[in-house]
Formats: C-alpha cells, sequence, structure tokens
C-alpha cells in the first residue's frame, strides 16, 4: 500500500511516523512510503518513535521488504524540513510523490494509494495548474469525471463537486452530473460489506427547495436525476431537505448521501466524526483514500496532529482493494 | 406572553396543548393563545391532557386570567380540524393570529411572541405574498433588514439571509449584508447572561476560499465585513472554513456564529440539537422566537411530535424580555 507524504512542512510526517510505529499497520498491509526519509526521520524523533526505514529506488516485490520500511525519495529532494512554513519546494515534492504513486498503482506495483495532507496555496506556488490531489488523479488516471466522497464508519457522503467557488457548485448542479455521482456511489457501495445500498440524494437550496419556491434546481435536475438512477434499478431517494438528511443517515435510514456541495457534506461529517472521516475518490481505476484534514500549518512539527483519520484512510483503502480482488458486485 | 398556533393541520396544536398542561410553564410566564379553542381542544384529547380554556376577543390584563388560558380566536375561523392536511383555510388562520399577535406587541399588551410552524405553501395558497413567519414580521414591524438565527443552548448561529434559493443567497453575500449581521448578533449577545460576545464569521467557500482560490467573497466582502466591525469594538473573527467553524463553536471558542446561507448553519444545528433548537428573529422592534421545526404532516395529529423545542422557544423568549426590561448592553 502506498503512503505519500504530502507538504512535508504540514503534519503528514509526524502522523505518518506515529502509525508506521504501530504493529498493526504492519499486520494490515504492507506499507511504501513515498517521500522525504530524512524528514520521516525527523519526525519520528519529534513524536518519539523509532522507525527502521530504507531508501529503496524503487517498489520493492512483496513480502521482500520485512525488515524495514521501504522509502521512496523520488523525483525532487525535499528541501530542509521547516514545519509550519508554506514552502513551493515542499510541495513540488508532495506532487512528484504523488504522480509516482500513481504510476505504481496503475502498473499494479502497489494496491492502492493513501495520501497525507497537500497545501493547496503552495501547489499553484510551485507552479502547478492543480487545485489539489483528486484533480491531479483526475488528468493522471483520464477520470475527469471522478468524485470526492467522505466515509466515516457508517456516514458516507458523496459530492457531485468539490474544490470550487459555492458560485460554480450551484452552476454545476445537473442532471449529468447528478445521475453519474449516485452510479459511482451505488458502485463504491457494492465494494463495502452491506445488506442494502441506501442513497438519499439532498437537495441544493433551503427545505429542498420547497416546491420550486425556493429554487427550482431540484425540480429541473435533481429530481429527473434520481428517477433515471432508479429505473436503473439503484436504491436511491430524495432530493430531502440538507438539514435533516444527514441526521437521517446517521440514525440508519440510509447508507449515503450525496451532496451537492463542498460544505454541504463536509460540514455535518466533520462535526459528528472530526478524527475518524476519510477522503476517498471514487470513479478512477485505482484505490485512492485520503486524510480529510489539511496540513494544519499551525500545530506541524509540535507532534500533537492526531493520527486516527490516516488510520482510518489505510483501513478503508485495505477494504477497497480486498472487495477489489473478490467483487461481489 | 403570545403563542401563536400556526397551521391548525400541522403539530402546532398538539405540542402547544402538552406544554400549556405543564405546571412550569405557568410559573415562567402567562400564555396567551393566538389559534382556535375548538382545535386546541381536541388536540389535547390526543395527547392526553386537559386544559382550562377560555376564548376572549382580546389580551386580558396582566394577572387577570389566572384560572384558565386565555385563546384569542381572531379573524378568520380555522376550519375543521384535519391533521396533515395542506389547507390554505389553516394557512390564512395561521397569518391572521400572527398578525393580531404582532400588532398585541407592538402596543404592549404580550411581552412577546411565540411561534408554532406554518407551511410555506400553505400560505401561498392562501394567497399571501409571503415566504413565512420572518417576511410577516419584517413587514409588519417595519424590519426588512431582520436576521433569522438559530440557538440551541451554547449554540448560536445568526444568518445573513434565509428563505431564499442557494444561488440568491450567493448573490446576497456582502460587505453590508454581513456588517449588519454581525452588529444585530453582537446586540443579541449583550443581552444573555454572557461573559464574553465572541463571534466568528464563516467563510462562503469551501475553505473560507483558500486565499481566492476557491472564490474570492471572502476577501471582497466577508473581512472588510469584519474589519469595520471589529474597528467599532465587537469581538468578531473569520472568515473561517465552514466546515470546522461550528465544531469550534461546539467546543466553547466562539458564542455565536455568522452563516452566509440558510443550510450552512441550520444542518450543523438540526444534527447538535435537533429537539433544543430555537427559531429567534433579531434585528425587529420586538421578542420573537419559533420552534426550528416544520409542520411534520406526516406525524400531525398522531400525539408524537416532541414539544421541546416548543418549551425552549419559549424559555428563550422570556430570557430575552427579561433582559429587555434590565438592559445592561
Amino acid at each position: 500500500m502506498a503512503i505519500t507524504m504530502g507538504d512535508t512542512n504540514g503534519v503528514g510526517p509526524e502522523i505518518l511516523a506515529k502509525l508506521l510505529a504501530r504493529p498493526e499497520l504492519m499486520e494490515l498491509c504492507e506499507p511504501v512510503v513515498f517521500g522525504s526519509a530524512d524528514v520521516l526521520r525527523k519526525a519520528s524523533a519529534v513524536v518519539s518513535v523509532e522507525l527502521c526505514l530504507r531508501e529503496v529506488p524503487d517498489v520493492p516485490p512483496r513480502g521482500q521488504c520485512a525488515d524495514a520500511i521501504p522509502v521512496i525519495d523520488w523525483g525532487y529532494r525535499a528541501p530542509a524540513w521547516n514545519p509550519g512554513v508554506l514552502e513551493a519546494g515542499a510541495s513540488r515534492c508532495a506532487v512528484e510523490w504523488l504522480k509516482k504513486a500513481i504510476a505504481c498503482a496503475q502498473s499494479g506495483q502497489v494496491d492502492g494509494i493513501v495520501t497525507c495532507p497537500v497545501n493547496k496555496e503552495g501547489i499553484q506556488a510551485a507552479g502547478y495548474h492543480y487545485v489539489g490531489h483528486t484533480q491531479i488523479l483526475a488528468e493522471l488516471t483520464a477520470s475527469p469525471d471522478c468524485r470526492m466522497c467522505l466515509f466515516a464508519g457508517d456516514i458516507r457522503v458523496v459530492h457531485i463537486t468539490s474544490h470550487c467557488s459555492l458560485l460554480e457548485a450551484v452552476r454545476q448542479v445537473t442532471k449529468d452530473r447528478i445521475v453519474h455521482s449516485i452510479r459511482v456511489a451505488h458502485a463504491a457501495l457494492g465494494r463495502l460489506e452491506l445488506q442494502r445500498r441506501r442513497i438519499a440524494v439532498a437537495g441544493l437550496n433551503p427545505h429542498a427547495g420547497e416546491a420550486g419556491m425556493l429554487g427550482r434546481e431540484e425540480i429541473t435536475e435533481i429530481l429527473p436525476a434520481i428517477e433515471l438512477c432508479r429505473k436503473e434499478g439503484i436504491d436511491c431517494v430524495g432530493p430531502y431537505p440538507p438539514d435533516t438528511v444527514f441526521k437521517r443517515m446517521v440514525e440508519g435510514e440510509f447508507d449515503l448521501v450525496i451532496a451537492m456541495y463542498h460544505d454541504q457534506g463536509h460540514i455535518p461529517v466533520k462535526l459528528i466524526a472530526m478524527d475518524q472521516g476519510v477522503n476517498v475518490t471514487l470513479g478512477i481505476p485505482i484505490v485512492r483514500t485520503s486524510v480529510d484534514h489539511g496540513t494544519a500549518y499551525d500545530i506541524a512539527g509540535t507532534g500533537e496532529a492526531r493520527a486516527d483519520s490516516l488510520w482510518a484512510a489505510i483501513r478503508l483503502a485495505v477494504e477497497l482493494v480486498s472487495s477489489e480482488e473478490h467483487p461481489h458486485d
């Protein structure tokens, strides 16, 4: 399992060091770090763990590196560790490590990718046109229509748009985009050990438009999308008022909610499951999960950051990979 | 304290009956019901309580109606009780009872108004141009710039817009509107027994725009509004990422959050405090609180609806009235 370090100046290295020291990680998978061995050693000292690392030029064959954790320090060399500071050099490394990990996943050298946080401003400062991880994955896997999801235990949200302005997100509430999101969500649920795959679709407007009085996207775009997917045999319902549909999922009525924009899904998930949330990219040909927090420069280098989200991300990635090998969908 | 029954076919009558039977309500205030005595009697039977009601043409003088609960059945007569059914006649009564209650509050006959839910579709079907309670209050008190807020214990949210489409809400994110919201929120906090009045302002876009990459309203409208209010001595900060600012309030960092649109505030509050939420109208010259749920036609008439939100609304209204009499702001 590839784990990318992300921005070396963020909390990535320290949460990675915390996890790599846990025996249960090694029982779950064979990790391969895409990042700087030097930074990882320094971060290990901060969180008081000892790691046996081995710098390797490429992914070692499975089972061939049991005595040490392989670290691929590929592409640009990381600048000196400078926790909490936005540096273009650190962001450049983060992007290149991810690109390398994607190539390894595409060639089957790794089963999937788990990513530590990057900084969007840093990526742009490094001269890339990407906004974040998802765009890079979309481009390199030729999957322009992939979807960002948040999973946290039984809480699952697929967003029809992710990192764009709210105005742009409203413009992108279209039947086609919603239909694709429902299909991708339905397929993803099929990979998990669930009895059913009950999908609820949130409205865009307050009270889901209240019969058109508070906006018409529910009538013109969302409902037609739901009706089409129901005809395909997908168990999906809605559109429901956004301010109660997440509560209903928490109470067990649905297995997944389709959210119309970033914060519609992020506000409830972060509130319910702050440290347990996992970001998943669906609609791409490889397994990829991520922590659901940012670089947290304000606490980077202190060792304070919790590794729960990264741990949850790795467990979910392994779950998705396992079911891929034995698909029951 | 005026309590309006709202839509007789919604859950208003039954939650009102439940509360009116509680001795602690009478200890807290002298209620005056603006609604149908006939419907209230039938709803009392459903929830198995006995109420001593007295139909009166106008608000009795304080302390003069201790042996019964005065009910003002003013204006249109309510149609026959038909729980769960949208009827223009029931909505017409709801509007007229509210108008009467507003007039009584303006003339000082009642100290404030607590409202049970109305149905927006029903109000339009009855031929009114209003979308809901708040618009009626705004018009009759000549307060076009009032604000809808949600309070639930230490969770407080003031919305800069309320019942409009999300697209329209995005358009209304302006410096002036935000400044007014912050001032109104600051004044409202002054009426509560708080040590400080720490206000956080949410961003509009994902990650609060991430330095302009995901939208520019934070830079052009929100930050200038915060800076202006800070110069006036108001303790306000932001704009913060919408998906973590509510969590920070829950953890005690702020006393109130300014939300940029309806669901940004409603999603977290309904999730945290489903049955404790109270809707408050700020920026009008009278005290007005409301339940934060709708007519719930699906369970109306069954007696299932909980009276918690109505009870919280009455307690908050009394708190706001008391401090109005002895303002420390």
